[in-house]
Formats: C-alpha cells, structure tokens, sequence
C-alpha cells in the first residue's frame, strides 16, 4: 500500500513533504498578518460565487459561518497556524473544510488559486499599511511646522558643504524638510493607487471557465478597479518594488534629518539638544549623552535599502506568471513598511521634544562671513557692480579678514578694506551684515526672507491639510466596503438569500 | 607676490587647485550633455532679470549675444570645454565673459548660483530624456500588441514555476507584457510630473533680495510649477531617485522577457527562434546560435540596479542644502536613462522579428496535463462536486497516467480512469481536454478566452494611444516654451525692448 | 524632588527613556543568541582582573557564582531578559549586581565597555556560525561529489548561453559546482579568520589606565590574537561586511545551482526529477510538481544580497569610534549566516534526492550538433586545416543539416556533405561524432574526458578533506579555550586561588 | 544567391547582424584596455602549441609575427578596433589572419575559445590593477603614519557617537585609520590570490582532444597555478565579486575618512584645515572654502556599492557554462579598480596638506567632561569602589557641573563635589583630569598611551613594509612571466626552434 500525501493538493504525489522543505517552504510567519485580509477575500469571493449561481446560498452561508468563526479566531488571538499547511490561505481553508465538511467547505476554492489569493491579501494588507505610513509622515510633517511656526526671525547658519554658507531662520530650515516629504507623501500614494485594483479572480494564471464577476469582488473589497489581465494579475510584483522604492526614498530624507540631529547635538555645534528621555548613556563613560535614535534612525536606512534590493532581485528574469520565487515579496515589504512607520515616530518625537539653542545658532550665524554674498549683492544692486567683479572683492576682503581674525561684524573695518578695494561705504549702510537684518532682505519666492517663510509654512499646511484628506477619503472607501461584505454576511448568515442582498 | 586662485570663485584663496583635485572633481563629461539645457536656462534668467529691472536691456543684449554664439558651438559639436573650469556652468560663463567683457558678462550670474543652475539643467536634460524612453516603451508595447493580433487561438503552454500550468494563447503571453508596461510607463510619467518644477531663482541655499519673478523663468522653461522652497531646491534629489526607481522596475519587466526569449529558444523549448541578425556564433562550436541580446538585455538589469544603489547610497546622511556629494546623481542618472532607451530597443528588435513556433507550441500544450485543472472545474461545474473533491480526483487521475505514460489527449482512457475513481462520463463529454477547446471555454474577464483576451487588446491599445497622448503633450509644452524664449532672444538682440515683449 | 535615571548609565541624566526610545532602540532580538557569548566573555575578563590583581579573588568568585547561575538560566531556556535594559550586556551585568550585590557586582564592568564587549561577543558568535554554515557547505559538495561518482561516461549536454554547446558528462556537471563552492569556502574561512582577533580589552574607544592583560583574555576566549587598536577595535565592521560578502557570493552560486534544477526539470528538458517530497502541488492544479525550493533558494539570494546592502550603507560615513549605527550590523549577519545554512541544505538534499534522467540526456546530447566541434577540431588534427577554416566548413555542413531537418548523428549524411564541401571521408572515421565517443576523446586537464574528470573527482574530495580538517581544527581551538575557562572558573568556585591556576 | 554572415563565426548564419545588435552586444570600449594581455595570451597559447606539435615551428613563427606587430601598434596606441568584430579578440586574430594569411593565422584559435581567452585575458589585467590599488593604499597609509609621526602627546577629543568621549592623541586617531585599511589590503591580496590561476585551455566549457599542456601555458603568463575544471573556468566570475566586495569595504573605509575630514574641518569643530589647492570655492558665496574633495570621495562610495551590486546581480540565477550575460562583468570592475585607486589618492593627497589645529584641539579635549571616565577608573583603583558606583558619583558630579556650567579643568570644584557626594580628594590629587595627563595614563595593550600608541605605529609601520613586499614579489613574478615569453617569442622570430627553447 502506497504512501500518499496529505495536503490538499496532494492527489498526485507520492510522498509527504519532508522537513526540510516545509522549514525552507513555509511562508507562515509572513503570512500571519494576512489573516484577516485573507478572510474578507473569502467573504468576498463566497459571496460572488453565490450572487453568480456558482454556489447555492446554502452553500454559501455554510462557508461564511466558518469564516465568522475564524474571523472571531483571529480577533481573539486565537487561531492556530500550521506550518505544515505552508501558507495562511491552506490553513484557513482547510479550517473551513473541516468546520463545514468537505461537502459544502471544499467548495471555497471554487473558481479562485493560491495565486491570486496571496496576492489580494497583500495589496489589501499594504493599502492599510501605507495608509498607516501616511499618517505617520503626516505627523512628523506637522511636528517640523509645528516647531517652525514663529521662528520666521530665529537666525541660525545656513550650510552648503556642511560650511556656512549664508544666515537662514530656523523656519526656513525646518519647513525645507516638510516641503521634501510632501513628495514623500506623493509617491506613497501613487503606490498605494498603483495597487489598488483586485487580482482576485484572475486563479492560476488564465482565469477560469466559470461565469464570475470580477468587478463584484472588487467592489466588496474595496478596490478602486479590477487588474485585469489575469497572467500579469498573479505574476507581476512592480507594485510592491513601487512601494519599496519610495518608502527607501523618503527613509533616505529621514537618515538627512537624523544626521543633523547628530550633527546639530554635538558640543561643537551645539544648536540643538535632543531630549534627555529621547537619548542614552554609556556604560563605562559617565558624562555622555547620546543621540542614539538618531544614529539608529540613520543606520536603519541600509536595512530599508537592503529590502528593497531584495525585492529587486527576486524579480530579475523570473519568466511570466506565478513562480515561488515571489512568495518572498512579503518579509521586505513588511519589513518596510513597519520601518518606515517606527522610524517616523522616532524622528518626530525627537523634532517635537529638542531644544533649539538659538543664541549659539545666532552666534554661529554671525561668526563666519555667512552674509558675504550679501555685501556682494548688495555692491551690485547699489553700485551697479557686476556680479562676478563684487564677488571678486567680498572674496579678496574675506580673506583679508581671516588674515586679521576678524568677521563681517566688524562694519568699521569692512567699510575700510572696501575702500582699499576701490569702493566706498558708509559704515551705516553696511548694517545688512548682522545675520538678521541680512536675513530680512531676501525676498524671492521661496526664500529665508521672513514673510516668504511664512507663506511656504501657510502653503505646506495646506498642502498637508490636503494629504490627509487624499488619504482619508481612501480609508473610508475601504471602510465602506467592509461595512458592505459584512452586512451582506449577516444577512447571509441570519437566512436571508443573496437574491434580495444590494451589492 | 602671492600665488593667487584664477578660478572665478578664487577671491578667496590663496593657490590654485592641484590637478588630483581638478581630476577627481570635474564633472565636464556628465554635463557635456547639458551644454544646450544650461544655455536655455541662462537665456530665460538673463531675459527674467531684464524684465524686473535688474539688468538692463543692453546688458541682457550683450549677454544673449554671446549665449547665442555658444549654442551655435554646441550645435556644431565645437564648443570647447575645459575640465580646468569644472563644469559646464563655468565654462559657459567664462565663455561670456570672454565674450561681452567682465563689464556685461560678469553680470550673468546675479541672482543664482550653481546649485540652482545645475539642477535646473539636469531637470530640464531629465524631462526630455524621459519623454524618449517613453517613446521606446511605447515601441515595444506596439511591436507586443501587434505580435498578439489574430493569435488570440494559438495554444502555447502556460507556465507557473516554469512548470505547464493551463493553456494560453500567444495573444495572452504577449498582452501580459504590454500590461505590466503599462505600470512603468505611469511610473515614468510621474517621475517626470514630479520633476517638472523649476529651482532656478533658490540661488544657493537661501534665495536672494534681488527681486526676482521665479515664476516668469519657469514659464520660460517650460516648467509645470515652480520648485518653491529654496533650501529643498538645491539639495534634494529624490526626482532622481524616483526617475532611477521607475527605470529599474522597468528593466526587472524586461529581464523577465529577456529570460523568456532565452528559455523559449532553447532547443528543448523550441518555441520561439531568435532572428539570425539579432543572435550570433560562436568562435570555436560552429553550430552555435546564441541569443547574445536577450542574454545582455538580463545581464545589464544588475547595471541598473547599480545606479539606483549608487543613488541612494549617495544621499545617505547628507545635511540640508547642496553638498558635493550630489554631483554625482547625474553619471547614474543619465547611464540609466540611455541603458533603458537601449534595451527597450534591443528587446523590440527581437520581438518584432522573432519567429513563432506555433506547431511546438501546440505540441507542448497537449503533452503534459494542461487542461486537468479544466477538468477538474467541469467536474464541479457538471457534476456538482466540491473543487476540492475534483481537484483530488483529477490529481489521482493524473498520477496513474504517469505511470502509464499517457496524457489527458487520450480522452477513452480518461474516461476509464474517472470511471474508476467514481465519475461516469462519456468520451465526447470530455472534448474540452483538447488544449484549444480548453482555451475557448475560458470566460472570466482579463482569462485567456479568445472574447476576452481580445477584449484586453483593445483595452492596451487604448491606454498606449492615451500614454502617447499624455507624452505629446508634456513634448508640446517643452516646444512651446523653448519656442517663447527664442522669440525673446530674437527680439532683444535685433535691438527690441523688453519692455514691449511678451513673455 | 526630581525624576531621575534607573539606568547602569543614568547619573547624567534627569529623565527616564520613554517608550519610543526603548522601542527602536533596544536590540535584545538580535542579541538573545549571544547570551552565552556574553557570559564567557565576563568569565574570561574577570578571571583577568583577577590573575592583574585588579580584582580580589573573593570578587572574582562572587561574580563567577552568578555568571554560572545566568549560564544555566541560558541553557534551561529561563533567562529573562528585559528589553527596557536595552542590550543582553547591561542584562547580564544587572543579573550579577542583583546576584552579588553592588559591592562586588559593580566591579564586573571595571576595565571594559560595551562598545568592546559587543563586538567581542558577535564575534565568538560568528565564529561558531561560520564553522556551521562551512559544515552545510562541506554537506552540499558530499552531495555533488556522491552523485558525481561513477558519472564519468553519462552523456548530457552541456550548454553555453542556454544553447547545446558539446557533450559533457553528469559527473563533470556536478563537478563544476564542487569546484566553484571550494572557493566559496576559503573565502568564508578567510572571514573567520579575519574576525578571530579579540576586541575586549579596547574599553569604549582608548584603552584603559587600568594593568589589563589582553593576551590573556584573548588566549580564555580562543582568539587566534588580540585585535590591538583599541580605537579600530569597536569602531570597524569590515570584517562582518567581508563575511556578508562571502555569503552574497556563496549564494549567487546556490541560485545558479537551484536555477540548473528548475531548468532540468522542466517538461520540456526533463533531465531531471526531484523528488516528491521536496516539491509541492497547486491548489488549483491537480497535474502540478512545482520545484518550490529550487525557486525559493533562488529568490532568497535577494535577501541575502539585501543583508549585504544593509550593512554597506550602515557603514557609510560614520567617523571614527563607535556609532550607535553599528549596533544594526547584527540583524543582516545573522541573518545571512541563518539563510546560508538553511538554503545550502536545501540544495543539499534536493540533489542527494533527484533522479538523472540519463536516457533523456543522452538523448539531447546527440540532437542538436553538440559534436560539431569535435568535427572541427578532427579536421584540424586529421586533416592539417587550419581551425578557422574547419569552423566555416563545420558552420556550413551544419546549417545545411538544420534544412535537410537531420542531425550530425547520420553519419552516412554528414561523410556526403563533407565531400561537397571539400573533404573526403569515410564513414567509419566520423564515430567520434557520437557525444559519448566525442567525450571520451576529450584529454586536456580539467576537461570533460573520463580519466581527467576522473583526476578532478579526486583532487575535489581532497580539498574537501583538507577544508574539513581546517574548520575542525578551529572548532577544537575554541572548544580548548571553552575548557580552559571554564576549569578556572569551577577551581576558583570551588575556593581556588587565581595564584595557582594555570591559564 | 543567399545572403551570408562575413563573421568569422558565420558559417551557420544566412544573415548579418542588425546595428541594434552590434551596438548593444560590442564590448570593445570594456576591453581595450586588455589589448596587451589578450596579446600576451595569444602568445604564451601559440608557444604551447608549437611545443606540444600541434602547430609547426613555421606556424608558429607566423602567427608571432603578426602578435608582435599587433603589440607595437597597441603600445604606439595605433590599433584599430572595429566594434563590428565584437571584440578583442576576434579584432586581434582577424589581424593575424590579415597578416599571416588564413593558412597559417587560422591556426591561431586552435585549441581555445573565446570564452577561456576572455577570463584569462580580465585575470591577467586584473592582477595588475590590484597590484596598482595596493600601492595606492600603501601610498595612503604611508602619509597617515606620517602625519601619525610624533603626535603621540597631541590632544584631541575621541569621539563615540559624534559626542566627546576620552582624550585620544592625534597619532592614535591617525594610526586608527592605517589598522583598518591593513584589512583592506589583505582582502585585495586574497582577490589576487584567487584570482591569480590560469583559465586558459579550458576552451569553450569541455576541455579539448588536442593534446595540450596548460600547465605551461599557465607558467608562461605567470599565473601561480592551472584553473582546472574546464566548466567552472570559464563560467564562474565569484573572483571579480571577490575583488568587488573588497574595493567595496574599502570605500566604506574612504568614506569614514571624508566624512571626518568634511566634519574636522567645519568651522565649529575647526580642528582641520584642508590645503587651498584641494578645496574649492562657491560661484555666489565669496567667503566658501568647501571640502569638495572629502565629499567626492564620500559619495562616490556609492559608485563602489554600485559597480557591487551590478555584479552580483548579473551572476544571480544564471546556469553552468558561459553566459553572454557575464560579459557585463568588466565594465563594473574596471570601474571600481579605477575608482580605488583615484580615491585613495585624492585622500592621500588630503591627509599629506591637511593642518592639523592642535590649539583647538586641545581646547575641545577639555571642554566637555572627556576625562569623565579617568576620574570614574580612578576612584575605582585609589578608593576601592566598584565600577557602577563610580560611574554613578561621576554622572551626578557632571550634571551638577553641566548646571554650573562648569568643566572638569576646575580641580578645586571637582574636590568640592566630590566631597558632596562622598568621597574625599585632595586637588592635586586631581591632576588627570587634565587631558594630556589623562591620556598618559592609559596603559593597556592598543590604548591611546603614547607608548601603547609608538608601539602601534611601529607595529603597523612593519605590517606596511611586509604588505608591499608581498606585493613586490606578485609583480617580480609577472614580470618574470612576462620575459620568459618574450624571450621566447624573440628565439622563434630569429628562426629559433621550439625545441631548444627552454620555457
């Protein structure tokens, strides 16, 4: 007498698995998070077959009550996973089959497959997630402005090179960092609309001989439109490696952010002191304090390009359609996404609680010739000087200065060597070299120039007010849906027919 | 006497660069490629700055004089660029100078910098760049859709885990592909929406008390929107990363085709035979025909791949504002744009001219149990059993035909196979095992079914009519704008005012 | 009265950490596995402290007792560790200060860091794992080698670009990959002995004032040396990066070796089966035997090569001295050490477990002119053409055998063919164009000849001999010192004097 | 009349290669640099063949002939290389059969193929490459020590976690840096090592039946030993990753170094002023001096990572044997050797002209609570306290001082506090709390002790000099090589005879 196979699709093999394939092969752990995606696409499914006369109402309601019961199962904590049905979706049904009898729960995976199964579940998963990555970016967005807001006038140095370059205002500074995560929070959503439309029903790789109605099982799940082609439906992953490519982008902004959380927390600079319970101490040193979670944010950018690059991988030259190979789309993908979302977290919390040290930000402000480029612009809209020549002038006084160890502070002593440079100025007119008043006269769209910082901070809280809106409105449409398969699985399950159930 | 700086930033300094610094730093041969955008966008702020009074009318017209004279050098492939200056932003203004004297051409960098100019260059060269791999994507999206015409009934074997899956019709293989395109050429589209906003006017970190008109450059440059906040300006590159993110999926989608023409043109396959023009030989086995384009295709996958990372690593913990660092987005940036050109050439050639092997194709489809899972389905649709009932008895079914060498195209023996496992059912019953009639019964929307699969072509053919649309369009605008500042230019150096031009 | 800090390190500070910190920050996941590693590490340093007389006796004893008790806490699976302590070092040492009391616990952490401490634990960790994963190497060449043997006249084909090139033999086959795999071990044994140098003792960044003797610890611990700049000790990583690397490449080998056995056991070249219970079915498709470990060990080099990534871009930029950044180099290490083991495995046993199907590949070896080039080579040596002559001969006669749809098996055809084309011969002559008489005449070194493949077999089951012997030996040299510390620490335990201990 | 193919592979081809083909298959831009060697390949095969009688002295002589004129137009940069022949190699025999005519020149390709010839000709430049990079590196750590020399007392503040740490001197920061890098140059050598064997004879993937000897061929071009298995020569490319990973890791190293240039050299830290003649200035800000040089050589680590990943992911999924895919693996490779070496010179180049601020440096190492640690390890070993006691009287003793804004150069108030918190101290007592004092304590093995640190320099200064003597004799025994065939082809050129050439 032959040995035979358990597993559900067992019919033809010989022999059980061995060990070491179902350790290698399970996808379980991944799976997991899945469970309740993947029953709302059983709902969903179930509920087509019966509205489609593929199944009776019978039948269907025979499988909803085991997916109720697995859905409490899941809620509680409590629904027990096997590694050795390798996937949430075998566990799941053959839960089903048991609590229903093969007679009515065999009838489940009628009309569907494994492929674009897996497949639903994880964009349904992801929707719910990005949109999670959403609010946070929105969050640490609103702690920049919040911080920002009122310090149009706070003068700190700004960098190029990491040298001073000109004197900027701490608003300026931080609501840069607001206006680069808005396109964060662009390419976020464009990923989440990328995949949201439903594979489910697109089976193996061909579709099916029976009279479904994709565009039903879209609308009970929520999806925005069906993906058609059903061999590109279950084979293709690009929506996953879109996600990762921006979530990679927008954490490369974070480990910006971080490194001058580092940077701006060190006793050279000293500008910003990070929050006692957002930092840590050594272990054999008593006096450090250190920026931890910032370098750790910053380190954490190698693990969110590390999963991307694994997404990246996985899908070179992999032919058309299903290939097991994917089935290790998920581990980065979440991976990512909890990433992204902790790291948001941890970066706000750090911007909400440091301490802005403005008098040494305005010390430094005024310390190393930051308003040089001024005194030139300043030699060409008043002297009419061409550009290139002043430049030429402010860089052969700076030099002088730094010979003398004195600074642009010194308006007496600039007003002097200008005179030794061929030109002449009052000391008074040179009162554009304190970093502030420096700071008060620019005045192109966009620029450190008070009221031009103000209105970028009017426009990107609007701009942040309408993110959260986009995002928002997606949240309920996938709401709505799941008010709309669990009504019609009450109403199911309570007797009624799907005949008289609105859709 | 001491040594001085001749650079034009060199005020300051005290000697001059030592050729390691100028070998190591220059940047001459990734913006060799840029000569024409950077002269444009000098045009439309030299133009912007007579217009608000900042440079008057003879000074714009000395200035543009000698612009014009270095487009004409670029156009000719004669202008001259010299690593000792840099970059081409330099060079340029050197060329200038040397041209309208210090007097007037030291006056065509008032108002900006070379961090806003070098990323305005770049955005401009990127735009147009995008919009030719998106004409290459189209190509091959064409050549695709007009392989799968009329072969909506010719049976080739579907694949999952490379292993025979279901039949499918060429028309179906072939529209897969188009759609997955699909995606990329939307992703495409957003990288350049995203980046279609002008810097120029940030000047170098913080923008300028010149009072500028931003918008009126952006208007000038064809820009969609001005890039506002002056610090995100100049040191952001996510645009890029986004563009290098769009081009890497892109090239996973074709390694997955490229592998499919190698596998399918094996000789075990035997599907598809490369053309001769497009294969080559080998130096020693003379009976070698190797799909050396398909191989290189997959291979330079992992050279794109390799921009991306390039990019990414190169953003890692940078600080606010421009940093050297950043010069190097452009050799990744503009590597993957030409590689992504080419390939989406190579893999159209090879499309285009391929030979179809339909009479293997139809042979393979009937030989290894394609159409069990159709059986399986008419067993529940028939006979009313539970999927996962039929799906066992076809797997036993299967099973013994194994041991007996046999397939499912020997429907008398299928039949007293299922007799025996419980199921009566007569020979001419069984006629949907033939591959084609199996084909034909499909009927979910986007399966393999001729109605359907045709329904999909029509769909594609749409939405690259539409994509082509979109990318006219976005080429239009770029025309117009250019078209605009020639106009100005023409106007003011025959000796107009720019007081009287339209802009 | 104010809040203060319950942290080993919280004098400084004024606030506990809040959740947030602890959250992102702790890294007890990834250092549970080192929590033997940890303990060995004190013994040894302790026992130092001791032998220096920086400790008492009495205080090396009273610290041991409750470094013994943790250990059995680790083996019995009960140590509890508190992810609000941060780390498995400041658990520990908390564990000992409860056990011994401040008086003497407190002294456990004289003379060292954590920044020493954890680098000198991951590295005894990877040492051992480095020893498993050569161990699964080691495995998966047995494997080879075993089915190799014998193989030496089994015909296939053998392939270059996909393509039939000339016959090979299984045995060569399979050698290959032995060959190739040897370096993969020399490069993993050349980490481990990179990493076997001892960081403790370099204190957090400087050394310490106090008499250590770091020989010693290194000799109790098993290092082959004392990693001596203190500075260099904590803060580099390349030497984990460099066993990532080995890894990532050790794994694009698997993958090539896992794409061979999907590709073989494919329908359409069916030169190999793997076994049932390493392959799995379809939910959907009753006929499927889908490779899924092959696939999967093929897509996993993805995560291996995102480990590699990960810690590539961690290391980026960071100065000198330790970084909290290096605290992530542990996840991607063990991880890929993990991946390694369990995936060489896998390919372990799908290969002692496949079943050659020699007819089949006899088969295609004789189908598709796999002996040209030994008709070449014949009429270079038989006839005293030059190579490149024969080669457009062969060329010829082969494109008009691909016309006549006949093969270089016919003999009688190929002797006429050859006569039109300028050369004369006998039937008789042309039974080198068999593939296995075409192999057998193959003699160069290293060739597909019997009695060379033959020679290779034996030197490959030498080398793998020899690189057994190396791993072993390591194991032992750590197995020593393990022994050494721990005779010490039951003598002084048992109320011996560190005096008359020999270390 | 057909239509034929005029390659030198064409016999079987009834058509041209199309231009997309040739443009995207040529890889003549990768290897012109391999002129000299494929020459010096072509040589060493030819003089194995003369001896071993496969090709008559005459033959032989010919063929040399023709090499020798190829080789004095590569070394006058004279040769034409037409991309419409492919490659090297097929450019370099169609020049030999132009010269000796096809009789004799078609001799040439006897007993080889491209694909052997190819990695031997990449081994044969690679080994020169790496031998180049090792110099550079030598270069590097040759001005660190330098620069290292006598600055054993020189304060400066050690960092961990960018936060004051200890007081570390300028020759143990320096001689840091020289440590890791050894490592690096290990890896290089191990690259060399494994790379340094010889593929050639191993033709296309089978070995040959001609009656070769590649053990002299192997001798000839210096190579140490024969790689043997024919299939894995020519398939396998896991050395180039090797030496990829290593050039890797070694930017990793570079870009530690930059980025502590970049950040030594701001103006708050000011500890570092790099040389005018390797920094550059800004074209709008007069008074910039940026470290352009360190940023470069920082974000071009990406490059590296790149050029990595391009490799790896080329190799991942390809099967035995030659692949054209794997032609890709030189432009990756050239490359990043190109790139190691032009880094390493441009740190060089930094670290030589850098100006160390020693004032500053010294004002820093007392500024923020660096000896914090000393004064913990002192009551430690004066007082008899534990460790974690210690640590908690300093920790209070600092915050307290933090308050007062007070450092711990002010004796007398670090007695008073003490006192406060328990422990009695004479202010003299208290004279390690002055950097220099501080750092002269540190004794321990690798420590910043001047003498600890003088015996790392002149430990590391003999690991230099043994490191470029293991390089000397790897280039001594190529050039040996590279004589010994010259000789030999000079003998048969004058009408010497193999057979009393002694080779």
């Amino acid at each position: 007498m032959r040995n035979e196979s358990t597993k559900l699709w067992g019919g033809r093999f010989a022999a059980e698995p061995e060990a070491v394939f179902l350790d290698y092969s399970q996808s379980i752990d991944a799976d997991a998070r899945m469970a309740a995606e993947d029953i709302w696409g059983s709902e969903a499914h179930v509920l087509m077959l019966g509205v489609q006369g593929i199944l009776t109402d019978e039948e269907v309601r025979a499988i909803l009550r085991c997916l109720e019961e697995a859905r409490a199962h899941v809620e509680a904590g409590t629904l027990a996973l096997d590694p050795a049905d390798e996937d949430i979706h075998m566990n799941l049904e053959k839960f089903v089959i048991r609590g229903a009898g093969a007679e009515f729960g065999g009838k489940l995976h009628t009309a569907r497959s494994r492929n674009d199964q897996v497949v639903t579940d994880s964009r349904l998963h992801l929707r719910n997630r990005l949109l999670d990555v959403l609010e946070a970016l929105a969050g640490l967005q609103e702690a920049l402005l919040a911080r920002a807001a009122g310090q149009e006038r706070t003068v700190m140095p700004g960098y190029t090179h990491t040298q001073h370059a000109q004197p900027i205002s701490v608003a300026f500074w931080l609501t840069g960092h607001v206006a680069a995560l808005m396109r964060d929070g662009q390419r976020l959503l464009a990923a989440f609309d990328r995949a949201d439309a439903c594979p489910l029903g697109a089976c193996a790789l061909a579709g099916t001989s029976f009279p479904t109605d994709r565009a039903l099982t879209a609308r009970l799940l929520g999806f925005a439109r069906v993906e058609a082609h059903a061999l590109d439906a279950v084979g293709a992953r690009d929506v996953y490696l879109e996600a990762l490519s921006a979530l990679a982008i927008l954490h490369a902004h974070l480990s910006r952010m971080s490194e001058e959380l580092v940077l701006f927390s060190t006793y050279e600079f000293g500008m910003v002191e990070l929050a006692d319970a957002l930092t840590s101490g050594s272990s054999i040193m008593p006096q450090k304090k250190n920026p931890c979670l910032a370098e750790l944010a910053r380190s954490r950018t190698g693990e969110m390009y590390g999963c991307l690059i694994q997404g990246l991988t996985m899908m070179k030259a992999l032919i058309s359609g299903y290939n097991r190979d994917i089935q290790q789309d998920k581990p980065p993908l979440w991976a990512g996404l909890d990433l992204a979302e902790q790291t948001l977290g941890a970066v706000a919390a750090m911007v909400q609680t440091m301490e802005l040290r403005t008098a040494r930000m305005s010390e430094l402000a005024g310390a190393n010739f930051a308003t040089a480029t001024e005194l030139a612009n300043w030699l060409v809209s008043d002297r009419g000087l061409p550009f290139r020549r002043c430049h030429e002038i402010v860089g052969s006084l700076v030099r002088r200065l730094i010979e003398e160890r004195k600074t642009l502070g010194d308006a007496r002593r600039v007003a002097q060597l200008l005179a030794e440079l061929g030109v002449k100025a009052k000391v008074a007119e040179l009162d554009f070299l304190d970093p502030l008043k420096c700071l008060e006269r620019q005045r192109s769209l966009g620029s450190t120039g008070p009221s031009e910082t103000l209105q970028l901070h009017v426009v990107l809280v609007q701009a942040l007010h309408d993110g959260r809106r986009e995002a928002a409105s997606r949240r309920r449409r996938i709401a709505r849906a799941r008010g709309r398969t669990a009504r019609a699985v009450k109403h199911v399950l309570r007797g009624g027919s799907l005949a008289d159930c609105k859709l």
